[in-house]
């Protein structure tokens, strides 16, 4: 008998009809003689409905009273769960984010999980109840209902295997589980049978949507085994679990790609110290995230900075930008929103050179230019020009022989 | 500076456009100085929206998982009015039923408020915040969420108002105050100034919609002014306060019809102890609620017992008459949906005589034929043909004089 919980997300819970298939998917686990926590998100749609009524009463809709409307989402299906639950002859109670309590900071809309009392929801299995979590939302030590960003529930899945000591975090979602890259840009994509939880957070933050990016940290951070896949068909999935030594063998484990970026360049700075300090601390107080960032020094005493950031988030950076210009001396503040970042992710990684050297040449010969390049242990991202993003996803997956069952560099 | 608490109705906050006229009827208010707490229902049609997701599922949902649902209606609308007083510059804070607490037992969804702890709030009051409080639901003692039965948000605003110890309880709804009786029945039926709380509580249980009957027997036990009003006009409303000496003179203040109401009659009973006690013992075990009860026992050792109940209870009321018939002796159990109830109320029938041979005799000069008669001090009601109830209405309504100012009996 094995401690299970499963998360299913918007679209496996859109409909009466659905969240039928999802308590039937539930049961049969439960027919197996394992205890279930079920954590759910709301409709898909549903919170987008209820932002957008706030937004059109009020552009900056007061917080904490947005997390009190959003959540409701959750409410609405983890009751309907319970209810279709009973409706089958197995006793479900479901749990709101302030009845567990899931502890949060006060961060309203993205509140980060501080403790998560198990103790009524092991109560409740042991007693022979289905338990029904409403992922996303918390409570703060003041009381106020809180959520935790896009993507929440996956974290409330994660936090509440982590506190029950789950044997499995089962991730349901429309995919049947992690691809070496995108199967809607090349149809020689994968699906991973395991990948290390590092791995896992480095395609995360390098656009691959599959896992919210926190869930993923948080699983690694508390050694809880994820697996992801599909509502809708009975493929195995993908298990995110501890790196071990050469796990699959593989070098490369994934090619992933974010077009949702857009870089700034502030040219002929000033080549002294604290300039860079100046301008990121600006962006920061503005509450612009950073991703990547190079400097290049030239030999006139002068030097550039380019950075990106959201696109959404350009114009603020831009406005940042021709603001301090003086003050940091920069000769102009250039914004580019037509980028794409392709990364290349693997533990393995580690132990290999040549990796790097790999992917440039990969890139030159479809005459792509590389305009910016960062690294990190087990990834190599580089920025391109967005139009030659699916080549590039392409013309890295082939080079690397992701669509072959592993690759031993070479 | 008063303490004031408003209770807006369903369709009052039926979409964002009312939510916004509901606002700046509260920031008025605000703004002549006065403390607020605002109590809301869900908008109009979505409680039963949720409820047939519920029944569509299961046709007897779980009752806890029912009031998880059905609370996030009122939880939509606080937090839309919250966010709405904070577009136009006020300082507002939600209130759900757990977040005050508002204790209840654990009735879902018809559960009775145990207390009310109104700390929290009057702490907002005093940091110059409005309050916002999500009508019809609480908590029970196991931290599960309950809801107060249909008109539930009525019995949260007083219960507001009590713990707050507040100036005045303004209930606005989609009828401008307490009629006369129902004016789409007589055009003569006139709004009352002022209603004692017990005229009230018998207008409520003899078919007058306007308040909830739990809610009029809360603020009477508590002394609690209520006022009824319209959200759509300015107009005064109908104060609801304790009974005054000769309040406005009047000896009948109301008349009122119920036609959801069905009879039910046993025949030729056994005339010995117990019969009757058998009879409703058995009913109460079965939930059905009785109204009103009339025995007559006749010369040949024999009795006839006629009963009211809810004409949805009537098939259920027949089966248990039906399989008891033998045990006390019936001769027949007959049913009947044909029939409406007709009251007239008025504290002033205390002190004066007459009052019962006037209905009755009026209600004769309509050749309408009385079936059962049942009073209270301030109250008398005849069952009569269903047909004949708007006509019985008319009649009573113009014989007691009631579209003028004041009737003093004659």
């Amino acid at each position: 008998m094995a401690l299970i919980v499963q998360k299913y997300g918007g679209t496996s819970v859109g409909d009466l009809d659905r969240i039928a298939n999802v308590a039937r998917k539930v049961a049969a686990r439960c027919d197996e003689g394992n205890k279930l926590v079920v954590v759910l998100s709301a409709m898909s749609g549903e919170t987008d409905r209820l932002l957008d009524m706030a937004r059109s009463v009020h552009e900056l809709p007061d917080e904490r009273e947005l997390d009190v409307l959003v959540s409701t989402g959750e409410q609405v299906t983890v009751a309907l769960l319970a209810i279709t639950l009973g409706s089958m002859g197995y006793s479900a109670r479901s749990y709101l984010g302030w009845q567990m309590p899931l502890t949060t900071d006060s961060g309203h809309g993205s509140a980060r999980i501080t403790e998560l009392d198990g103790a009524s929801i092991k109560a409740d299995l042991d007693e022979g109840r289905i338990v029904i979590v409403a992922g996303f939302q918390g409570i703060d030590p003041h009381g106020n209902i809180t959520t935790l960003g896009r993507g929440g529930s996956d974290t409330s899945a994660v936090a509440v295997a982590a506190a029950l000591g789950a044997d499995l975090c089962e991730i349901f979602t429309d995919v049947d589980g992690v691809y070496t890259t995108d199967p809607r840009i090349t149809n020689r994509a994968r699906k991973l049978d395991r990948i290390g939880h590092e791995e896992m957070l480095e395609m995360a933050s390098s656009g691959a949507k599959v896992l919210h990016i926190r869930a993923v940290g948080f699983a690694m951070n508390h050694g809880v085994p994820l697996v992801v896949r599909s509502t809708f068909d009975e493929t195995e999935g993908t298990l995110v679990t501890h790196e071990e030594a050469n796990m699959e063998g593989e070098v490369v484990s994934a090619v992933a790609c974010n077009t949702n970026e857009a870089k700034v360049t502030l040219t002929g700075l000033k080549d002294q110290p604290g300039v860079a300090a100046q301008v990121f601390s600006l962006l920061a107080d503005a509450n612009v995230v950073v991703d990547m960032i190079v400097q290049n020094i030239s030999d006139r005493g002068a030097t550039d900075i380019t950075f990106t950031v959201a696109e959404s988030d350009l114009l603020k950076a831009m406005e940042i930008g021709q603001r301090i210009k003086d003050t940091v001396g920069a000769e102009a503040v250039l914004g580019d929103p037509d980028i794409a970042k392709v990364s290349i992710i693997g533990a393995g990684m580690r132990s290999y050179s040549g990796v790097a050297a790999k992917m440039f040449f990969t890139l030159a010969q479809e005459s792509i230019n590389i305009q910016m390049i960062s690294t990190s242990e087990i990834k190599i991202s580089c920025v391109i020009q967005k139009k030659y993003s699916e080549l590039a996803v392409r013309a890295l997956h082939d080079a690397f022989g992701l669509h072959k069952e592993s690759w031993h560099g070479g």
